[in-house]
C-alpha cells in the first residue's frame, strides 16, 4: 500500500476519475461509483477521509474543469434577469428560466461527479444493514408490499423516537413554542382555501386499455433513456434527448403532451397508447360520517392545524406576537410511483413549526445568539451567478441582506445546530435558496436545508417565508378574522366606513339572490366603500360582483354612513416564518452520513450515530456464558434500566468480539463487559463504540457514567481522564 | 358548620339521596346531582372527601338496597349458565343473555347512583377550563367544526407527549419491548384476514328522502325515551320501553329491524320514513395510488402493523419467545355519531401491546415482582352472580384462576401501577371481565380497566387474550408461516407426507383448473394427505375442494411420498396477549380525576395533574412588574430550561394570587417567585401547587429542587425538611 495522501487526494478530487471517464463512456454517476470501486480495492484504509477534501472547492483543476459551466450558467441567469426587468412575456422568462435550470443541473452533476464526497459508500450494503437489523423495512411485506410505504422496527423506532424528543427540545422547550396536535382527518373546504384542492397534483397519464398510470416525467425520461441507450443512437440525437430530460421539471402541462406526442410514447409495459396528460391531486381522499356527504382528506402537511387554530394560539398567548407554533405529525401524499426508499414515500412524520410574526419587524430577541454561526448558503443569486455555495455566518448574511431577515436567519441557524447535533455531517449540508420560480404557491421565500446523499442533494428542511397567504385565505373561507392587535404608538383617529343595505327595495329588487347582496354589501371593506361612495355621485350606481354575478347597485338601496373612532391599536395579519422537517428522510441521511466500516474488517460496518440519538445507549456483555455472570448482568441492566438508559444485554455464546459487531452494527455508542475480575472486584470495562477504547470502573458508577455520556454532560475524553484506560485489545479479545 | 365527618358519610352514602328520590320523580343520575348540589352548598369544606366512604361499599343500608338487585342478577346468571351446560339452541342463550346484561345495568345504576363518588364534579366547569386553557377543543371550529375530532391544544399536548413518555418508559423500556411504528394505510387484505372488512360495523339506518343517517340504537334510545317523557305515558308502557332500551345492546339485527317497525320509528328531523338497517363498516376507505385499484382503509386499530411483521421482529429476538412489541400510533373509526367529547372519537392515539408468548406455558419470569399488587376485579362470574367487583391481590387472583395465567395477571397489575402513576383515582380504577357473549371475535379472555367518570364506566385499556387468532389468519392469508421454534425436550421422529401431483394427467383432465389443483395437491397438510390415502385405497379417488369448487382426483393423478424426519424443534403458533390503551379517554379520566375547586373559593379551581404528565413543571413568576426582577427571571428560566424543566414565565400585571391561579389551572405543580429578597440574597420561594406551601432556597439549587420533584427522585416532603418554609401565605401575597 505505497500510496501517500498526497497521492489519494489527487486520486479522489480528480485525475483517477477523469481517466476513468475517458475509459468507460456511461453516465456520470457511474464513473464515480468505478472510481470508487478502485479507490476501494487500492485504498481501503483511508475510504473515510475524503470528506474534508472535497467541500473546500479549492482544487485548481476542478476550478478549471467547472469554470465553463459557470460561465454558461452565469450567461443564462444574466438573460433571465433581463427579461425580468423588462416585463417581457412571461412564456419567454419561463423558457429562459428552463435552459438556466438545465445549466445548473449539469453544472452540479459535474460537481458531484468531481467530488466523490461519498466515495466507497455503497448504498447496498447500508440498506441491507438497516433491512437486517430491523431499523425499516416495506410495509406489509407478507402481503406483497405496496409501494411508498414503509415500517419502523425497533431500531428505526428507537431511533425516531429519540430524534423527535431532542426536536422538541432543541424547539419546542428552548423557546417555549406552543405545540399543538390537531388531526388528520380535514374536511375539503379547509384544503380549498389552502390551494391544495386546486394546486397540489402531479402530472400523470393512464394506459388507454388497463388504465395502469405513470408519472408522466419519469416516462418520458425513462422512454429516452432507453432511446440513447440504443448503440445506433446518433450523438445529435443523443443531445436533444439529454437536453429534454434535464429541462423536464420546468415544462408546462402542455409542452408535455407536445413531447409525448413528438416522441410517440407508449406504455413501456403493454405497448399500448396513452392519454393526454391528466392533473392527479396527490392528495388522499375519504368521506367522513356514514352519510358520504362530507368529503375530507388526509392532511398533505400538518401547517393547516395551526393555522385554523391560530386564534385559540394568540389567545394562548395573551395575545401577544411573535410566537411560534408546533406540530409534530403524520401526512400523506398519494405519490404516482414512489421511488428512492425512504426518500419520496406515500406517509410520512413532519416536524412543523408556524412562527407568526408582525410583518413589518422581523427582528429576532435571540439573534444575537446564533450570529456567528457559519452556514453553507446557495442563494438564488449565485444560484443564477454558475457561483458555487458559501461558507458564511448568519449575521453576515443577514447584514447583507442574502438572508431576507434575523427571524428567517434565526430559525436557519438552529436548524444548522439541530442538524449537526443528530449526526448530519456539516460538510454535507447545505441552504439553497429557491429561485422565484421554483416556489411553492404560499411562499415568498424559502431556504432548504439539503443534504447531500446518495440520491443527490436532498431536501430535509424546508425554512419558508409563508407570509400573510394561509391566515388571509382562511379568514376569507370563513369570515373570521385571523389576525393580531398591536399597539400603535399613540391613539390614531380612525374613519370608519359602513354599508347599511336597505332592504326592502333590494328585496323586490333582487328576489332570490337578495340575501347574499345584502351580506355582501355590509362585508364591504372601507376602501371598497370608499370606490362604490364615488361611483354613487358620478354614475348613481354601481357593479357589485358576488359568487361571480354581477348586480347593478343604485343609490336607494345602500347608503354610506361615516364615523370617527378613536383607536389605540390596529389589526394586522401576522407574517408566517416556517421551518418544516420531513423525519423520514432526515433519519436516511444520518444513516448514510454515519455507516462506517472498520479498517482492515471489510465485514465489520456500523452506524456512527450520535449518543443522543441512538437507539439503545448501552450494551451489557458477560465475557463468556459463565452462570457466574448472570446476576451481575441482571443488576447492571436494571441499574441502567433505573436511570432510563434503554440497554441491551446479550448472553447469546458468540465470541464478545462478534458480539461487540453486532451492537455497532445497531450504533449503541457504549458497552459494559463483565469478566472475571468483575466478580472479585465489582468493576466492569465500558467500551465506547467509535475509538473502540475501553476504561474501567466500578460498577456502581458505570449507569451514572453512561447517562452522562449519553446525555452529553460528559465527553469520552473526560471519562478518560477519570478512569484507567484498559489495555486489552478488540482483536485479543475476539479471540478469547 | 355543625356537621361532623360521621354525619357527612349518611348523607352522601344513604339517607339524603334517599330523601330527595323521594321529593323528586326523575333519573336516578340527577338524584346524585340534587344530592351532591345539597352537599356542596352545605359541606364545601368535605366536597373532596366522598370518595374513600363509596368503594367501600360497606354501608349496611346500601347493601340493603342493592341486595334484591343482586339476587335478580344471580337468578338470571344461573340460567343462563344452565342453558350453556345443556348445549341449549343459540337463540335462547342470546335472549337470557340479554335479560342478564339488562338486570346488570338496573344493579349498576342503583350501584352508581348510591355511590356518588363524584359529587359535586361539575363537568361544564372542568370542559370550560380545559378549553377556555387550550387543553383540547373541537377541530376546525372556524370552519363549524366535524363531530368527533378533536385537536390538543399546547396544554393539552404537552400532557399527552408526557404521558407517552412514561407510557414507553413503564412499558417498553422497562420490558425491553420492541417498540415499531407502521404505516396507518392499510391494504384491504390485510383487514379482510383480520375479519375487520366482514366484522368491524355498526348498524344504521338512512332518512329515505334525504339520505341522513341514525345510528339505529341511538334512534330506537331517543324515539322511546320522547315517549317515556310524555305525561299520558302509562307506566306500564314506561316499563316496556325501558325494558327495550336496557336489551338494546344485545339485539341481532333482525331485532332491532322488528323493533323499528313495531314503534314506527321515523327520522327525529325530518319525520321521513327510515330505511332497514344497515351494517356500516367503520372504517375509512381510501385509494392507494393513482389508479384507484388498490383499496385500502386508514387502520381501525394498531395492532395489525405488528402482526405482519411477527417474523422480522422474532428474527430481531433472535428467534426466542416470549416478547413483546409494542406500537404508539393513531387510529381511525369512522363513528356514525359519535358523542361524549374525547371518550367517542374518530381519530385517536392508541398505544398497544402484542406480548407473544408459548400457548402451553404462559407464566412470567416477573410475576413475581407484581404478585402483591392489589386490584379492584369484577370478574364474569362475580357479574353473573350479581356480586360487586372485589379487592385482591394479582397473586391470589392467578393462584385461584380468577385470571387465567401469569402472564395476563402481570400485564393486569402493570397496568394498575401504570394508570395511578399517570393520575387515575385507584379508587374509581376496576378490572371488569368480558363476558364470553360481549367478547371481540379474536379474544379469548379479556379483562377492560374501566375508569369512572360522568359518563359511567369507561374502558380505557382492554386486556385481552387474543390466542393465535390473527397470526393464523394472516398465515392463511399469505401462505408465509408465522410460527416460532420451540425445542423438543428430546429430539423426535417424524414422519412426512408429500402430495406429488401428476402434471400430464391432471392437465388433461382438467384444462384451465389444472394448475390450482396442482399447486392445492402440493401444499395439502399431513392429516389431509392422510385422509386422502385412506380414500385412494377405498375408493380409487377422493374430491378436492378448490376455491369452491370440487374435483375429483384420482390415483393416477397424484402419488404420495412418506419419508422419515429428526426434528429437535416443533413448530408452534405464539399465543398473544395485548394491553390496548385509548390515550385520549385516559387523558379525559386524569382530567375528571384531578379536577379540584379550592377550599374557601369557588371561583379558583385547579387540576392536581402529578408531576411527572404535568404539561409545564414550574412557573417562574416576579412579584411585581418592576424591571429590576427581569435579569433574575431570564436567569431562573434558561437555568430550568437547561435542565430540560418546561416552565412558564409570567411576568404579565396581574397580583401574584391571580398569577397563582393561572398557573394551578394549567396544573403547573411548582412556581418559583422572585421578591425583592431574591434580590439581595439570591434566594427565591418554591410553591407547591396542591399544598400551596411555599419554601426558600437558593436560586442556584431551584432547577435542581425542580427536576427532582419532577422526576419523583425526592418528594415534597423532603424538600420541606431540608429548606425553611417561607411562611407568607398566599391571601396576604394575593392582596399585595
Amino acid at each position: 500500500m505505497g500510496f501517500t495522501k498526497q497521492l489519494l487526494k489527487t486520486v479522489i478530487t480528480g485525475v483517477h476519475v477523469i481517466q476513468l471517464r475517458r475509459l468507460y463512456r456511461s453516465p456520470q454517476l457511474n464513473h464515480t461509483k468505478r472510481a470508487a470501486d478502485w479507490a476501494k480495492n487500492k485504498l481501503p484504509k483511508y475510504r473515510i477521509l475524503y470528506v474534508d477534501k472535497v467541500m473546500s472547492q479549492t482544487d485548481p483543476e476542478i476550478a478549471a474543469l467547472l469554470e465553463p459551466l459557470r460561465l454558461s450558467v452565469k450567461e443564462q441567469g444574466d438573460i433571465v434577469r433581463t427579461l425580468k426587468q423588462q416585463n417581457a412575456p412571461e412564456v419567454d422568462v419561463k423558457r429562459a428560466v428552463n435552459e438556466l435550470k438545465a445549466r445548473k443541473k449539469v453544472l452540479e452533476d459535474k460537481e458531484l461527479s468531481l467530488a466523490p464526497i461519498n466515495a466507497g459508500f455503497d448504498r447496498a450494503l447500508l440498506e441491507e444493514l438497516l433491512k437486517r437489523r430491523f431499523f425499516y423495512d416495506q410495509s406489509f411485506a407478507i402481503y406483497g408490499a405496496i409501494a411508498g410505504q414503509f415500517d419502523f422496527g425497533p431500531m428505526g423506532c428507537a431511533m425516531k423516537t429519540n430524534l423527535l424528543n431532542v426536536w422538541r427540545n432543541h424547539f419546542v422547550l428552548e423557546e417555549s413554542m406552543l405545540e399543538v396536535d390537531c388531526t388528520v382527518l380535514t374536511p375539503e373546504p379547509v384544503l380549498k382555501a389552502s390551494g391544495h384542492v386546486e394546486r397540489f397534483a402531479d402530472l400523470m397519464v393512464k394506459d388507454v386499455k388497463n388504465g395502469e398510470c405513470f408519472r408522466l416525467d419519469h416516462l418520458i425520461k425513462g422512454h429516452l433513456e432507453k432511446l440513447m441507450a440504443d448503440k445506433k443512437c446518433s450523438s445529435d440525437k443523443k443531445n436533444e434527448y439529454e437536453d429534454v430530460i434535464i429541462k423536464l421539471d420546468g415544462f408546462s402541462k402542455e409542452e408535455m403532451n407536445d413531447i409525448l406526442r413528438k416522441y410517440d410514447i407508449k406504455s413501456p409495459i403493454t405497448g399500448n397508447e396513452v392519454t393526454d396528460a391528466i392533473e392527479f391531486n396527490l392528495m388522499f381522499s375519504t368521506l367522513i360520517g356514514p352519510s358520504g356527504a362530507v368529503k375530507g382528506f388526509l392532511r398533505p402537511e400538518t401547517a393547516q392545524g395551526i393555522f385554523v387554530n391560530f386564534k385559540r394560539l394568540l389567545e394562548f398567548n395573551q395575545k401577544r406576537l411573535p410566537f411560534a407554533a408546533a406540530q409534530i405529525g403524520n401526512a400523506f401524499r398519494n405519490e404516482i410511483s414512489p421511488r428512492s426508499g425512504l426518500i419520496r414515500v406515500r406517509e410520512f412524520t413532519m416536524a412543523e413549526i408556524e412562527h407568526f410574526v408582525d410583518p413589518t419587524d422581523k427582528t429576532h430577541p435571540k439573534f444575537e445568539s446564533v450570529k456567528d454561526v457559519k452556514l453553507t448558503l446557495y442563494s438564488a443569486c449565485n444560484q443564477m451567478d454558475g457561483k458555487p455555495a458559501q461558507q458564511v455566518t448568519i449575521g453576515q448574511a443577514v447584514q447583507d441582506k442574502t438572508v431576507a431577515n434575523e427571524t428567517l436567519g434565526y430559525f436557519m441557524a438552529r436548524i444548522y445546530l439541530f442538524m449537526v447535533k443528530v449526526g448530519v455531517d456539516p460538510k454535507r449540508l447545505r441552504f439553497r435558496q429557491h429561485m422565484s420560480n421554483e416556489m411553492a404557491h404560499y411562499a415568498t421565500d424559502c431556504w432548504d436545508a439539503e443534504c447531500l446523499t446518495s440520491y443527490g442533494w436532498v431536501e430535509c428542511v424546508g425554512c419558508a417565508d409563508r407570509s400573510c397567504f394561509d391566515l388571509t385565505q382562511h379568514t376569507k373561507a370563513t369570515r373570521v378574522k385571523l389576525v393580531a392587535e398591536k399597539d400603535l404608538p399613540e391613539p390614531r383617529q380612525i374613519e370608519m366606513f359602513e354599508c347599511l343595505p336597505n332592504k326592502p327595495v333590494i328585496g323586490k329588487a333582487f328576489k332570490a339572490d337578495a340575501k347574499v347582496i345584502t351580506e355582501a354589501l355590509k362585508d364591504l371593506e372601507s376602501d371598497d366603500i370608499l370606490k362604490y361612495e364615488k361611483e354613487f355621485e358620478t354614475n348613481g350606481e354601481f357593479v357589485l360582483k358576488v359568487n361571480d354575478k354581477e348586480f347593478k347597485i343604485s343609490k336607494d338601496m345602500a347608503s354610506i354612513k361615516r364615523s370617527q373612532k378613536t383607536t389605540h391599536v390596529e389589526e394586522i395579519t401576522p407574517g408566517v416564518v416556517e421551518p418544516s422537517f420531513g423525519i423520514g428522510r432526515i433519519l436516511y441521511t444520518i444513516w448514510e452520513h454515519s455507516f462506517r466500516i472498520r479498517e482492515g474488517d471489510d465485514q465489520r460496518s456500523y452506524l456512527s450515530l450520535p449518543a443522543v440519538i441512538a437507539p439503545i445507549k448501552c450494551s451489557v456483555l458477560p465475557l463468556s456464558g459463565n452462570a457466574d455472570f448472570r446476576p451481575l448482568v441482571k443488576k447492571i441492566s436494571e441499574l441502567l434500566t433505573q436511570n432510563e438508559i434503554s440497554n441491551k444485554v446479550d448472553q447469546s455464546g458468540g465470541s464478545i468480539g462478534r458480539r461487540y459487531a453486532r451492537t455497532d452494527e445497531i450504533a449503541i455508542p457504549y458497552g459494559i463487559t463483565i469478566d472475571f475480575d468483575s466478580l472479585k472486584d465489582q468493576t466492569a470495562t465500558l467500551r465506547e463504540r467509535d475509538s473502540m477504547e475501553q476504561i474501567r470502573a466500578p460498577i456502581e458508577e458505570l449507569a451514572a457514567i453512561v447517562s452522562d455520556l449519553a446525555k452529553g454532560k460528559r465527553s469520552w475524553s473526560d471519562i478518560k481522564v477519570k478512569y484507567p484506560l484498559f489495555e486489552q485489545q478488540e482483536s485479543t479479545a475476539k479471540s478469547a
